[in-house]
């Protein structure tokens, strides 16, 4: 199954409330477990999110593979990237992407970044600016969590920019991300799609758990209540930059181990079709070997 | 087991041949396994080296979980950080410590610096400049793979700087690392110890398999030449910076598993001595709940 054809955006206006939060697609809900002298699951949809999780886990050592051949290249005079962004609304789960399936790569190949609200310096300069200074060195993948979007999504909704601003930054953004797709990015761009009701699910849970209070921020009910402000804006974003260079995968989110297996498959089948070899020795192997036998160690 | 204990290094000189590099210490040696129906491992290492596997991958849930909490300190104004130190000698496996031990944790939470030969930029300046610049934000934990050691050990063994100036970086690490703790700092430092024949086989392993040539360096030969200069400059390295404030500690590496679960052993050790607590909310939890249960979503 290609997760990249089944959640890529297609091109055109954009309506977000058509397409699935929820949806499982590529797996099949067998039902209830009832594995001889196991534990009977309590409803089908447990024994889907177990098959999916050990789906995830499975995808581990061809993720690493690949990584560590991506990685090999870059150190070796290589110049690919990738750039991992990832967007949504609060609890739509970037971070849970993150440790969950960029986590089965190895993290010396991985660039996190976390965009927080612009800093006095970085509103001093173009939106832009403060996204290249984080753009990933050759061979590692970065990941954005919130990304330039958020400079037509938040400012948006919020009227953090004149509206003509706003307008300059979608085309902005198309040249930015085809520039780099020229110099040898891949781009893939995440949006985690939920609905409102499983945003309310998981900021009760965090309310509910004193482990999880650090993670609650009284501001989240304010952009809850501009939902339908978000989704808009949402929706001009993603048909104006979802572009060929860099399309946009829309991946239902509502259930968090199909959103995790979605992400790291993603991540899978871009690192596939970069045909990645190792990279050629730049030395005479057979003079190295001749040289490590003769090294005397006193 | 506190392998903190196990392996710190005693103060005084030191003589790194006393100290041993394949030790298992903490692992008995119960012979080849047996299992019923099982198949017998071919060699009693082999049956030690997966109970070494499991261990490690054991240690993941405490250690994710002490890692989530002090993140959450530190994305609650706390300012605590960690700083792992990792050293050793070419193919010791600061890599491999990096995969295997710090990989059990979020990617979100860890800042990777791997420091190579300084830059003309970093040479104009003290040798502490790069450093003090990839120091981890408060929450994180910062790792370095080579650090400001690499200052007083590939910098002495090949004449890199005058041995005055050798003499005086021993005493500003120690400022310098006593600055960093009384600021919040956890200093793990860590020597991966292997022996040369151990590093001859792994660099012959790397010249078999080519794809692992990109990892071999023919300057790995050079430096293996020097392999006892290396030495005298680790152990007056060691043995001048190893204070109480940032103490050292010798793992024994020539058995990959026992090194990978000590590196994470004395991570997860120095996470449960911080006396980690979940932040308190900094808002009224019921007023919250309210809020949220009043939210509508149009």
């Amino acid at each position: 199954m290609s997760y990249s054809s089944l959640t890529r955006l297609p091109a055109g206006a954009v309506d977000l409330s058509k397409i699935s939060t929820d949806s499982t697609q590529g797996f099949a809900d067998k039902g209830p477990s009832k594995k001889k002298g196991g534990k009977k699951s309590g409803k089908s949809g447990g024994r889907m999110k177990d098959v999916g999780k050990a789906a995830l886990a499975a995808l581990g050592p061809e993720l690493a593979d690949l990584q560590e051949c991506f990685w090999a290249e870059g150190a070796s005079g290589g110049k690919r990237r990738i750039l991992l962004v990832l967007q949504g609304m609060d609890t739509a789960g970037k971070g849970g992407v993150l440790r969950k399936a960029v986590g089965l790569v190895d993290p010396q190949g991985v660039a996190i970044t976390a965009f927080k609200s612009p800093t006095e310096e970085e509103l001093a300069n173009d939106f832009l600016w403060r996204i290249r200074r984080a753009l990933p060195p050759a061979g590692y993948i970065g990941v954005f969590d919130r990304s330039h979007y958020e400079d037509v999504l938040i400012q948006r909704v919020w009227g953090l920019a004149p509206p003509d601003e706003i307008e300059r930054r979608y085309d902005a953004i198309n040249e930015f991300e085809a520039e780099l797709t020229a110099s040898g990015f891949t781009i893939i761009k995440c949006m985690l799609h939920i609905s409102p009701e499983a945003q309310k699910e998981r900021l009760a849970a965090r309310l509910d758990d004193p482990t999880r209070h650090w993670k609650y921020d009284p501001g989240d009910i304010d952009d809850r209540a501009r939902w339908s402000e978000y989704a808009a804006a949402y929706e001009t974003a993603l048909s104006r930059t979802n572009t060929d260079a860099a399309p946009w995968h829309v991946i239902p989110s509502d259930k968090k181990w199909y959103r995790n297996f979605v992400a790291a498959h993603l991540l899978l089948e871009h690192l596939r079709a970069m045909d990645l070899k190792w990279p050629k020795a730049a030395f005479d192997v057979e003079v190295e070997k001749a040289r490590l036998a003769a090294s005397v160690v006193r």
